[in-house]
């Protein structure tokens, strides 16, 4: 599959099977996000891999954003003792870099017949005592992780020739 | 070249040959980014493409994040009556949603031979009224483009064992 087809393939995924996803690939989503770019080179990024059910389910409980029953869920998070060698702008960049590292898994997970949904709706203070998150590390941003039980259309896009300026702001793409 | 080598092989470059991108090849780098996820499908992005080598050397003057003379950038901004439509979480998530655009953009610029780096530091009032950008539009993110000098070794990274946690923070993944 080339690069621009998983990238328009890729949906927010939230109804999965039960089926288990290998560790291999797990493996593999993880080290997608490892290679996202960094300011600075910081990687302030900690990722906790959950794969235990028990767990996942109780974490269903303080994340309304979280649909479905998925496999596994990533929490990335910020390491603020990283951030703080980034100066003032350290923790704006360093969503950016998570967030980055998040696009990263999920277009790997999709090559690997895995849905994934980017999810920032939970509740941190609960999340950080169930998964014994320290003071200094910030939880950013959820994906769940599962094989679908459908790969639904794509949602509306706006087209490029409304997104895209040219040269200066309002002057449109023609095509 | 498959997902994980296009994911691993992407470098920040910050130093370009004197040859121009083909403009297929710039529109398959735009349209990668309007496939990005959006929260709540925002899509908060307005994408101004900068391919006047004129305009290119004004930014320059403005933005000491831009290393060498690229072929083009792409100014990732945010429009913000999009985001007032999710609310007070609006702002947060749509710097999500551009940073995962930007990173699909640099992806498939890699995966056409085109070099990319992300850059933040910028005058944003100066490129206000370069780009002739309105007030409710709020440039994010700008990435420079064009064929690299070289492709540099990779920086250091942080590993998998260390970056990793399984189902509790602290508790390291052992491979």
């Amino acid at each position: 599959m080339d690069l621009l087809s998983i990238i328009k393939g890729r949906r927010s995924i939230r109804s999965f099977q039960d089926k288990e996803i290998p560790e291999d690939h797990l493996l593999a989503i993880l080290e997608a996000g490892i290679w996202a770019p960094s300011g600075s080179n910081i990687q302030p990024w900690e990722f906790i891999l959950v794969n235990d059910s028990t767990l996942i389910k109780k974490i269903k409980l303080l994340s309304p954003g979280l649909y479905g029953v998925p496999k596994a869920l990533i929490i990335l998070c910020m390491n603020k003792k990283r951030t703080e060698k980034a100066g003032r702008l350290g923790p704006s960049l360093a969503v950016m870099d998570i967030s980055m590292a998040a696009q990263n898994m999920m277009l790997m997970a999709y090559s690997l017949g895995i849905g994934s949904c980017p999810i920032v709706s939970f509740n941190k203070s609960g999340l950080r005592e169930l998964l014994e998150i320290p003071e200094e590390v910030d939880p950013v941003l959820m994906i769940s992780l599962g094989y679908p039980d459908e790969w639904p259309r794509a949602p509306e896009k706006r087209p490029l020739e409304e997104v895209v300026h040219v040269n200066a702001y309002g002057k449109n793409l023609r095509r």
